[in-house]
């Protein structure tokens, strides 16, 4: 297993884009790593855009820094709710700070920018966002998927093959 | 990508397995490999267990064998439906007379009783369906995968990592 002793967190909540979660999660799963799905509090229930279910394994609050490998972010409306938590903000910056893998689709630049990691940095995003990005000091382009350093970002679910195969390669 | 080349079919109907559909979708994609889905008919939409939508590419009576290196069943309730088309299961024994990888997962099984494919194999399935299962002559295990020639099976989604690098071992 390629990716055994490798630990990663999946940041999430209601309204998460349903398969940008749990295609990430499975296939890491798949490569050997142990994937922690995080929520306001351990235990809590969400719901997918369309419907799909998840369980927070973990409270944002015992996000650390040190323990995890990588981080996920799904995109849909789930960013909008996950970026008011400063904790979880705080570990996204720590997690770039220790230049750790940091996975962002769709809609979930919105937790980068409020964790202010996207200055000068090359990214892309859903369309809608691409403003808020660029507004946050980032370099933006239309791509599939984009690496910059320790960041992986790319726009939608179609992209999926795409961004998992980048961010499974700068984990191993 | 090394599964160049490869053109997989995965068969739909209404009330498929959400993630037992998408994620062996987008991991063939992400290996490469061209993956078609067949519905009754081309175009027509169909809706997961939990919600997620899916679209057919073409219909059941496309579907040749000789076009395609591959086939895989989600469980949920379609295959239910699946099974009572004839054009379905006679592809089903054309793929397996060809030595063809076959994935089935969960109660896809019962399309592969209906295509009398089962006799002397060794599967497992949900067990829920074991003993339709058994009374179609199969071997039933109760193990995350089971490999048998050419039929890869499966429980649950659970089973997906085991599942689709077992599928993905048989296609290279």
């Amino acid at each position: 297993m390629e990716l055994k002793n490798k630990k990663i967190a999946a940041v999430i909540n209601d309204i998460f884009e349903d398969l940008e979660l749990w295609y990430p999660v499975i296939r890491l799963r798949e490569a050997g790593a142990e994937v922690v799905l995080a929520g306001e509090k351990s235990g809590n229930q969400y719901t997918g855009k369309n419907g799909l279910p998840a369980r927070a394994d973990i409270g944002y609050d015992d996000l650390n820094a040190d323990e995890f490998d990588g981080i996920i972010i799904p995109g849909g409306y789930a960013p909008d709710k996950i970026r008011r938590y400063p904790k979880v903000l705080e570990f996204v910056k720590q997690m770039d700070d220790s230049g750790k893998p940091i996975g962002i689709i769709c809609h979930a630049g919105w937790v980068t920018i409020s964790a202010d990691i996207l200055k000068e940095r090359q990214v892309t995003s859903v369309g809608a966002i691409k403003d808020d990005m660029i507004n946050a000091g980032a370099n933006w382009v239309d791509e599939p998927v984009v690496t910059d350093k320790n960041l992986v970002s790319s726009r939608t679910p179609d992209d999926l093959p795409d961004y998992m195969k980048a961010y499974l390669n700068l984990l191993k």
